[in-house]
């Protein structure tokens, strides 16, 4: 069964909520960047959060240099952001 | 100490001996991309790189999303390639 598709009410009540995070230029996605205070900080907090995507069976696009941690969150299979995306989200900015 | 840029005749050689790897467009850098089975192995080859990155404190710039892996290496102290990329090429290629 697809994943609905957050509504446009329902993605700008997340957004409120979710503060940090942006909506990508084309509105399917978050985005969010955290600074750390070097390396071994941020991929410690990659480790959490991978732990918990796997958990949760959704994964993050992220990209990672040095102290830097640019994470994407969208559900393909909602073409878009679903509840998925905003659960993964508060996962990920309580390690922080 | 500033560390020395590989020379053209340096990199060449380095490309040659480090199969997958490729030389990006501005010539700076090397960049491969790995795939593995799913999120978890790409996730625990990224830990084995990130623990011996820390060692040598030398870190790639990377890209993942679920199974990929996209590395860049440069040396921003050599204004380019280092023979501190060829190691961890070497190190990373025997992960996988």
């Amino acid at each position: 069964m697809a994943i609905p598709r957050l509504t446009h009410e329902e993605r700008d009540a997340a957004l409120a909520e979710l503060t940090g995070w942006a909506l990508r230029d084309d509105g399917l996605a978050i985005v969010r960047t955290f600074k750390f205070a070097d390396f071994a900080e941020a991929f410690g907090f990659m480790t959490r959060a991978a732990i918990e995507a796997e958990k949760a069976d959704h994964h993050p696009e992220w990209f990672n240099v040095y102290n830097r941690v640019e994470i994407t969150l969208t559900t393909h299979d909602a073409g878009g952001l679903s509840v998925r995306d905003v659960s993964l989200a508060r996962l990920i900015d309580g390690f922080v």
